[in-house]
């Protein structure tokens, strides 16, 4: 089965995260994942962008009722119609998440994501959560996420 | 964006059942679509062995908590942790439907289609619901559905 | 524990369906069971009026964001935002269900419930469904709701 | 329309954080407010255990599929079977929230709740978290989340 990767963060990026978004795409692409993300714009959208044109899958779960609310890079869009909810089904889906910036959403699906065990790397934050790996650079980021997923050791604080 | 068809039926399924759905799954690989299933046993499974066989993407929305529960030929798992609410994602989530044999679940898949206005085919039922397309062949199914897809018009009854 | 029924049907109702559900809603409060709809119009409106107005309790799983859409005999509401989705919260939250009139939505409500194993009972239908109860009165409807939570016998057909 | 307010916290507690659950449930009965919460163990059955031995009404959004899994204090059990995802109801169906102690699952509810604009006090707890109201007593924290309900104002950190 395949890597899937989450990558989480605001629908209301600046153009840092951004920029972080876009390389986390791409380097999951080259590497061979799959990026399951929430769909829409912001971060989303730049992490979508970066995988797509790398020539990566982009699993998009969407809140809406309608696939067009996609982002262009989204090559799969799951709709769900359960607005908020559907964060749930991104921390189920992924193996692991990155979360660039973000706000209570994204608080929400980390969370979440812990809860259900699974390894989150924050990248580029200021705001530590427990349990949380942190890292610098996107593929420093995107590194850990491998490393934790095929069994290497990293330590989280 | 890519065509995004459901196949919907029970997880205990007949022989002839078995059939028809990977003769549907296969046809949909070789038109381009991606295949959304509840990516469990039964005619699930059968859709999704004929599709991932002839090289197709198949989604498997789960009910369950864990991407190890879908079968072998879901190409891209979609954990919901949420059981039979993830029928309703099926139905968002695909552009047209095509029910084989199937009971209550499948049923309520069907319903919930038609209260979106997403096309469904019932494919060798015996028991007709009041504005499902009829056909008795996988490849017949699978034409009418990009025929309504395309545009083409088909008498619902 | 006290039992809960549930009250499903179209948001788009008959008079003769508002007639029925109305004293639907009033002999569930009588016999001092929680009513558990839909929370908006038609069907559930007047089943929520009868239940509500005979002193009842009246649990509304609304499908949008905001309490303000339930009618206003909802005693209390449950916000899901999780679009239809919803109905299968009904559907696990009711211990039986009686259906009156609806349509695509409301057959998906029966088809999980039957799925789930819960007893349904179809007031003044004319399309049957396979293993539903049949009732012609509302009296009739409820007293088969109670007769079948209390371990009477019943035929399904 | 009644006030519901939801209380929020892990099901593995403390005796404080029990002592303090409990005295909010009972306010909240006593002031004729519903109290939503998650209706399993631990904070929830302590809040729960306050608030109908007051004689208050006690909505249980239970994650499973059976309403056996409730407390014995949750006088109404909605039952979702949709795992974590029945967070998100419960943050919909409060109007304002009480978080004691808490783990993860607590964190990612607070998290939907400021994301849907909801009022949240935290009660009792070590880690602050932006835009939240703090108590130190029960008491004061349902003073403040009726002074915010009635359009009070309290200056949120």
């Amino acid at each position: 089965m395949r890597r899937v990767v989450g990558v989480i963060g605001s629908g209301h990026s600046s153009p840092q995260g951004d920029a972080l978004a876009e390389q986390v795409g791409r380097y999951l692409a080259e590497r061979g994942a799959v990026l399951v993300c929430g769909g829409l714009g912001g971060i989303m959208e730049a992490a979508s962008r970066g995988c797509a044109e790398a020539g990566g899958d982009v699993l998009g779960i969407l809140p809406g009722n309608s696939a067009l609310s996609a982002n262009p890079y989204v090559t799969v869009p799951v709709v769900t119609g359960m607005g908020h909810a559907r964060n749930v089904i991104i921390a189920h889906t992924a193996q692991a998440l990155i979360a660039i910036e973000g706000e209570y959403g994204t608080l929400s699906e980390i969370a979440i994501s812990l809860k259900l065990g699974k390894p989150v790397v924050q990248l580029g934050s200021r705001s530590h959560i427990q349990k949380t790996l942190k890292a610098e650079t996107a593929e420093q980021a995107v590194d850990m996420i491998f490393n934790v997923l095929e069994g290497g050791s990293i330590g989280a604080e």
